[in-house]
C-alpha cells in the first residue's frame, strides 16, 4: 500500500534506478530517458528541450482557453522591478529580498588586461534593479492608474513570462532559479468578490490538474505561516506524488487590499467616494510537468495523460527492406485516419531496431503505441499497447476496430490514469489524532498524507514531530469544514 | 504622392496630431487612443496592454504554425548568459556589450540605516550574467553537447522569449530595452544547407507579413557593415512606413560555422571525419505591432489586418431603454452566427452614447463595424462598415446577404489593405543613378525608398549625402540580381 504504484511485476526496467531504490534518483533519470529538459551552464537554470517544452505548451494552451473564458485578458508587463516597488509591501519584501537577482550595470567593458569583461563602472545604474520573482508589486503599479472607477472593475489580467527565484539546491522542473508560469492579477471593488475569486481561479487549476493532467489532489487554504508574503488568504493544490510527500501545485491568493494600499489601487465608488480595490494573484508554473512526472511514472520512464501528450499515439512500422515502401505507406495513411478524429499522432520512420524503437516512445511516456509490419496489413490487423497498463498489454485488432474505439480509448486511458492516482492519494492518507500516532506512523517508514485535527497545531510536541520528520502543514482542505489540516513531506 | 494615405477628405480627425503634421506624434497617440501599450516605471520598458498583447498572440500563432511546419521545434533555454559565453565570438561581443544588463548579485538587503534595499554585498557573483540580448551563445553551448553525428543534423529549434538590450532612446513597440520575440536557431552539416535555410525562414517571415499582416516589403541582403554581429550573411523584410522611412521588420542570419568554431559544434559526418556545423538565427519581434500602426494607421487611429486583429468584427448595439433588451437579444443571435463562419466577433454592450462608442472601435482599428438599432432589426437589415476605406462608406444590408458574403468581406479587406500598402511602396520608390540627385531627392523633402547601383556604396560623394540626410542602405533586394541598393531613412 504504501509503495510506489506498481501494475505487474517486471524483469528489468528502462529507468535506472526504480522508484522504490531511489525515488529522487528515478527522476532524474526519467527526466533524461524522456530528453525533457537538463541542467544549464547557468546556476541554477534549467534548459527546456523540445519535447519538455511541447508537453508545457500544451498545459499552456489548456489553462490559458480556461482563463480567458473567465473573462482575464493576457498582458505583459517589466521583467525588471524598481527596488522601491519591492520594498512597499513590508511582508513582501520579507519574502523574497533573499531570492532576488539583482541588475546594477547596463553594459560591459573590457577589463584592465583585455582578457575578459566587466561591468562598466561608468554605466552603474543609479537605482538597481531586480528580475522579477513575481509581479504584483508592478502590475499593482499599474492598475493604479488603469483604475478610477467602479466601472473599470472587476480587472482581471494574466501574464505568461519567466520568473526568477535565487535557489540553492535546484531539481529540474521542481525548483528552479528561472521557471515558466503564467501570474494572474485580478482586482475587484469588494473584500467579497476578490475571496470568490481567488478560490474560483483555484477551481480552474483543479480543472485542469483533474481533466488535463490527470493529477488529483487536495484543494484548502494554507495556514498562516505558509501564506504567500502579503497574502490575507493563501489557497494550494496539493497533489499526492508517488513517494508520498505533496507537491503544491498552483496556488491562488486573496490579497486582500494589502497591495491596493501599498500601491493606490483606488476607485471612486457609486457612492462617490474614493475606496481601495481587493486584489487577487494565482499562478501556476512550470513545476506541474515535475508533477505530472511524479505522479504518473513507472520503473519504464514517464507516462502522459492523452490531453496533455505531445503526441497521443505513436505508429511504428516494422520493415524489412523488401516491405519498406508499403509498410511506411500504410502508416502514413493510418496517421491521415487518426489526425481526421482530431488525434495528435507521429510516426517514427526512423531505420533503427524495432525494439530501441518501441523503447524509446515507451520512456516518452506515449499513451498508446500502434507497431504495423507487412503481416499485419495483409491480415487487415494491427498491434496497439498501452502505456500506462504496461509494456505486455498488447492487443491485436482490425484496423476498422480500433479506428472506430481509439478516441474512446484515449479517454479511458486518461480516465484511468486519475483513477489511479487517486486511489493511490486516498490508500496513503491516514487520519490520526495524536502527535504520538504521527510520529510512530513516520518513524516505521509511512508515507504519504496524515489528517488531523487543526486544533494540534497550537502543541508543542506536535511541531516537535513535525520538525523531526521534515513534515510541514499542506493545507486545511476545503471539505472539510476547515477542521482537519492534511501534514505530509513536501517537494 | 509622397504624402501619407489618404482615402478621403476628413473634416475632424480622432487622432492629434495628424500624421502629415508629426508622425511621431501620430504614432505614439494612435497607440495611447488604441489602448496598445504604454511606457512603464522601468527605463526604456513597456507594459503591453490587453489589446495590443492580443495583436502579439494572433501574430505569435500564426508564425509558430508556418515554424513548427517548417520543422522547427520549441524550446526555452536560460534568460542569463554567463560573460564567458558572450566574449567568445569576438564579432558578437562587440555587438552587444555595449547595451547589456548585468546581473551582479542575488540577494538584497536593508541599507545601513533601514530605509531601504541595496545588493547585499555577501551575495556578489563570483561571475556576473548578462541578460539574454540574443541566444545564439547559450543555445550554441547547448547545441555542441546535442549534435554529435550527421544523423543529429538539421537541428531546429525556436523559443518565444524576452530579450533586454539597454537602449537609450525608446519608442513603444519599436525599441525598448526589453521586447518579446522568437529566435529562431538551425545548425546543418553544409553551408549550403545553412544558407538556403537562412533565406527559407526569411520567406516564412514574408509569407506571414503579407498574407497576415498584409505589410508589403523588399527581401533582401544586409550590406557587410549592417550585419548581425558574428554573422556571414544577414537578409532583411525591408517595409516602408507612411512617412517613407524604412522599418527593418525582422531579419535571418547566415552564421556560416562562426558560432560552430567559437562552441565547438561539431559532428562526426558520413565520412567517419569530425566537422563544423553551419548554423543559422532568425528572429521577428513584438516591433512588427509597431509596423502594422505605422504601415495602415490613418488620421483616426490604427487600422487592424482581418488576419491579426482580435476583433475582426464588432457589433454595436443601439439601443433604447424600451428597446434594449430586443437589440441584445439580436446582437448576441448575429454573434453566434459570424461565429460560426469563424469570425472573431465581440458584441460592445456597454452603455453609453453610440458615437463614442463607434469612435472607440474606430480608432481600435476593428476591420469591420455592424450596427444594430430596433428599426434595423425590423426592416430585416444591418449596417456595416469598413474601417479601411474610412468611415462614412457604410452600407445598409439584409441580414442574409451579408452573412453569405462576410467571410469574402473580410478577405477583401485584407487584400485591400495589402493592396494600398504595396501602391504606397512602388510610388515612393525612385531610381536615381548619382549621389547629386540623391542629394536634390532629399533636400526637396523626398520621402521613401532610393534604388540605386550597389557600386555607388563605394563613392565618397555618396557616403557623404548618406550622412547629410540620415540615410542607410536598407538592403541588396534579391530581385535584382544584387546590383541594387535600396537606401532610406530607417527606424
Amino acid at each position: 500500500m504504501n509503495k510506489p504504484q506498481q501494475q505487474q511485476k517486471k524483469v528489468r526496467t528502462a529507468i535506472t534506478p526504480t522508484r522504490e531504490d531511489d525515488f529522487p534518483g528515478w527522476y532524474q533519470s526519467a527526466i533524461k530517458e524522456a530528453d525533457l529538459a537538463e541542467n544549464s551552464p547557468v546556476r541554477g537554470c534549467m534548459v527546456i528541450k523540445p519535447y519538455g517544452y511541447a508537453i508545457w505548451e500544451n498545459i499552456q494552451r489548456a489553462l490559458d482557453d480556461m482563463v480567458k473564458e473567465a473573462g482575464v485578458q493576457n498582458a505583459y508587463f517589466p521583467l525588471l522591478i524598481p527596488l522601491e516597488f519591492i520594498s512597499r509591501e513590508a511582508e513582501h519584501v520579507d519574502g523574497f529580498a533573499k531570492e532576488c537577482a539583482v541588475v546594477t550595470h547596463h553594459r560591459l567593458e573590457k577589463n584592465a588586461d583585455g582578457t575578459g569583461l566587466i561591468p562598466a563602472e561608468a554605466a552603474k545604474l543609479e537605482e538597481p534593479y531586480v528580475i522579477r520573482p513575481t509581479s504584483e508589486t508592478i502590475i499593482g503599479h499599474s492598475m493604479s492608474k488603469w483604475i478610477q472607477s467602479y466601472r473599470d472593475l472587476p480587472m482581471k489580467l494574466n501574464q505568461w513570462c519567466n520568473i526568477m527565484r535565487w535557489e540553492m539546491r535546484t531539481r529540474l522542473f521542481l525548483r528552479t532559479s528561472e521557471f515558466l508560469w503564467q501570474e494572474g492579477h485580478n482586482a475587484f471593488a469588494t473584500a467579497k468578490e476578490a475571496n470568490d475569486d481567488a478560490r474560483k481561479m483555484l477551481d480552474i487549476y483543479k480543472r485542469l490538474y483533474v481533466e488535463f493532467l490527470a493529477m488529483p489532489g487536495l484543494e484548502g487554504e494554507k495556514t498562516a505561516d505558509e501564506r504567500f508574503p502579503g497574502a490575507i488568504h493563501t489557497y494550494t493544490y496539493e497533489s499526492m506524488m508517488q513517494d508520498g510527500k505533496a507537491l503544491q501545485a498552483c496556488t491562488s491568493h486573496d490579497l486582500g487590499d494589502n497591495f491596493a494600499k501599498s500601491f493606490e489601487i483606488q476607485f471612486q465608488g457609486e457612492d462617490g467616494n474614493v475606496h481601495n480595490a481587493f486584489t487577487t494573484s494565482w499562478g501556476l508554473s512550470t513545476r506541474s510537468v515535475g508533477g505530472l512526472i511524479m505522479t504518473h511514472g513507472d520503473d519504464d520512464g514517464i507516462i502522459l495523460p492523452p490531453k496533455i501528450a505531445p503526441h497521443q499515439i505513436v505508429v511504428l512500422p516494422i520493415t524489412k527492406d523488401e516491405d519498406r515502401a508499403e509498410v511506411l505507406a500504410y502508416c502514413e495513411s493510418l496517421k491521415a485516419k487518426l489526425k481526421d478524429k482530431n488525434i495528435r499522432v507521429h510516426v517514427d520512420e526512423r531505420d533503427m531496431r524495432p525494439a530501441d524503437k518501441m523503447w524509446d516512445w515507451v520512456k516518452k511516456g506515449v499513451p498508446l503505441r500502434v507497431e504495423v509490419g507487412k503481416r499485419d496489413i495483409d491480415g487487415g490487423n494491427l498491434v496497439h499497447t498501452r502505456r500506462d497498463i504496461g509494456r505486455d498489454s498488447k492487443t491485436i485488432e482490425a484496423e476498422g476496430a480500433f479506428l472506430n474505439k481509439v478516441n474512446d480509448l484515449l479517454d479511458q486511458i486518461q480516465a484511468d490514469m486519475c483513477a489511479r492516482a487517486s486511489k493511490f492519494e486516498k490508500d496513503n492518507t491516514q487520519t490520526l489524532q495524536t502527535s504520538e500516532d504521527i510520529d510512530s506512523f513516520y518513524a516505521n517508514k509511512g508515507i504519504g498524507f496524515i489528517k488531523t485535527s487543526c486544533k494540534l497545531l497550537e502543541s508543542e510536541a506536535f511541531q516537535k514531530v513535525m520538525k523531526t520528520h521534515s513534515l510541514t502543514p499542506r493545507c486545511v482542505p476545503f471539505e472539510d469544514n476547515n477542521e482537519f489540516v492534511i501534514i505530509g513531506k513536501s517537494y
